[in-house]
């Protein structure tokens, strides 16, 4: 008899956005004449067009596809040279921070990386989530079995849930109990808030005392606007013997279909062996990905590539503005309709608290049936996450102005 | 102490391709006359352009990712819907096969998937697996603690190895013993068979007995040139009870470079719960497509979707007659050469004795001193290969039949 993966029958309903993307059909197919006039602002897509120079550059490269001379077969598993030298070289080493090219992993998504990096992890880890936090961190580890059931909250068995309140700015502080594994996500996602200097130099302490190992995603490090945040975990000394970071594509180049992202395994990381040896982490990845994982395509990591061009950097920039100007419309106006709101400063996310004890999926139903807009439960982020919602400003400026107006008609 | 996954380190060696790479850098550096006349039949990398009709669409697809009303974000994580029914319809409803669209799963890699599908099986199973084979069903075994440690030959323990000899045509034959997950690969990588129907009924028939799951892959299933050979394990019946197939445009479209494969889990294929009940695999298939997954480039998806037309079959055709044809010549230039050799008829490999009492890397090792090709050593796909090598067909006619010449030249 072969027997299948238990552990996947202990998760709670289904993922997140796909249960969004279900209720919003119903809604659509219930209502035509509301669906004309719905605007999403649930999932965390881009909606503005690809930088005009990474269209060029997978142009170029689908020519060179066509060409027997230039034509590309199976590339480095880890990302073409070319790439890994300019992630390095720009996201890291422009910034001080001490990355070679050969600790750089291109990959097809940093969904992707934050799961399959628990391949290499051992099974006895204890294992730290923010709460609320991008579900993933909590679905993979249920389904690699290193959870117990959900109690009605929502909440796993065996995982270290860190709260995050208005009272710390919604960054958790490190716990008082010894865990192993911890993930971080900043800026944040759901909340938009972004750590400091002061809060990461305590996690990347403590991960240093207690030989923990921080998953760091900064999938959002584009929306930082404010000085003195840092851009990346390697800006604090010691990180590079205890942390992981995730970027991607998807957010400052409008990836979100194309599909690119990378991790970063520092050399100098090295984990705990079960016979209590200490061992190098980035040979086990580099094994991960030569082993399941084919490359990232030529065409999309030469889309990539572009973005570091000066002509791809300013057309990055000028999208990040244009998200980081809908994210200061959604705020402004969720405030003068009345809600408490946190974010959207250094994230392309606003947070609000649902008025009265409203529910998050109440209000997620409240606003689809009268505002015709498409937020994100905060509960569906974690149980800390229930009283609140997410709106992202991915959108059209235009789309931004009339969910700010529209917030602002409804009664609660 | 953040623990890391043991079990990597119960990995021998590199992977065999990384592994092949570095002998033959280190050779060209030390020699780079005869650098200049190596000729690279160890990897199996497809080497003409892409299909134009390939070509065409992802142009048209980068266009329609340039201006923001045809923009594509995220997608489905599965796959697009017009891409599962082009591949569902014209891959296996076409031949009789009942397959669903949505039992079709789009990715980025059938190395990914047959790695990944173990997320999905539980700990406890038996693993059967051919000899020699395709390295990532053994590797991604280990990975998952799935075997023991590796013995003198590289064979794993707790492994089911199923030798393929020239006795069995090298398709194993269901074992004696009880065996849970049963890789299967035809045409097979590396020694070109592919099995007859008779024996897939009979691998059906134990699974459906033994409630074992068949792992199929069939990334060179247009190789097949005769006729009787079954396309699919689905041609067989019992089989949406008992298999997952593994397909790829890596070999039809020249895809290895692009990134665009698919699996197959029928609605109808279910496992055993640790409390001994059936429960259905799709659903967690689809799971974890949805939670570790983002799906393929919108790019690439369209790429896929153009070999289906009418065009793009006829070009894909050519594709495949260029190297069946490649395999035929470097078939008989081997025999010519004295060697026994099988395949090269269903699969673009060449599977061939080593002369005399020579081991596979050292037939590599003379061949590419000799005679300036990269060939790949059979023991690298298992224990079972030791005494063999491969010579992938996948080249210019100029190339294979130059190879076909400088094998006749060797002196062993």
């Amino acid at each position: 008899m072969a027997y299948l993966n238990d552990n996947y029958l202990k998760l709670t309903a289904g993922y997140l956005f796909p249960e969004i993307g279900r209720r919003v059909k119903v809604f659509c197919e219930a209502n035509p004449e509301a669906a004309q006039r719905l605007i999403r602002c649930g999932i965390g897509d881009v909606t503005e067009p690809l930088p005009a120079a990474a269209v060029a550059a997978m142009h170029k490269a689908v020519d060179e596809m066509a060409v027997r001379e230039t034509f590309k077969g199976y590339g480095p598993e880890q990302g073409y040279e070319w790439l890994r030298h300019a992630i390095a070289e720009n996201d890291f080493r422009a910034r001080g921070c001490d990355v070679s090219d050969d600790e750089v992993f291109v990959s097809d998504g940093s969904k992707c990386d934050c799961g399959n990096i628990l391949d290499i992890l051992g099974e006895k880890n204890k294992i730290a989530i923010s709460d609320p936090v991008y579900p993933v961190y909590v679905d993979t580890n249920v389904m690699a079995g290193h959870t117990g059931e959900a109690n009605e909250t929502g909440a796993y068995a065996k995982l270290v849930y860190l709260p995050c309140r208005p009272s710390n700015g919604f960054i958790p502080e490190p716990p008082r109990k010894h865990v192993d594994v911890i993930y971080l996500c900043s800026p944040n996602n759901p909340t938009g808030a972004a750590a400091t200097r002061a809060q990461l130099e305590a996690w990347v302490k403590y991960a240093l005392e207690h030989k923990s190992v921080i998953l760091f995603d900064a999938a959002y490090e584009a929306y930082i606007t404010e000085p003195g945040v840092p851009h990346s975990i390697y800006e604090i000394p010691g990180a590079r013997e205890c942390a992981i970071e995730f970027r991607s594509f998807s957010k400052n180049g409008g990836f979100t279909g194309v599909r690119c992202a990378f991790t970063v395994v520092p050399k100098a990381l090295r984990l705990t062996t079960r016979s209590g040896e200490l061992h190098p982490v980035h040979p086990l990845w580099l094994r991960r990905m030569t082993t399941k994982f084919n490359g990232v395509s030529y065409i999309v990591q030469r889309g990539a590539e572009a973005l570091y061009s000066a002509e791809g950097r300013a057309q990055v920039d000028a999208l990040i503005r244009l998200y980081l100007g809908n994210a200061e419309v959604l705020r402004k106006g969720a405030k003068k309709a009345g809600l408490k709101v946190f974010g959207g400063v250094n994230a392309p996310y606003i947070w609000a608290r649902t008025p009265k004890d409203v529910t998050s999926w109440q209000a997620f139903d409240k606003i689809l049936n009268e505002a015709n807009v498409v937020i994100t439960p905060g509960s569906g982020f974690g149980s800390k996450g229930e009283g609140y919602f997410r709106i992202s400003a991915f959108n059209s400026r235009a789309n931004a102005e009339e969910v700010a107006r529209r917030l602002q008609e409804l009664k609660w």
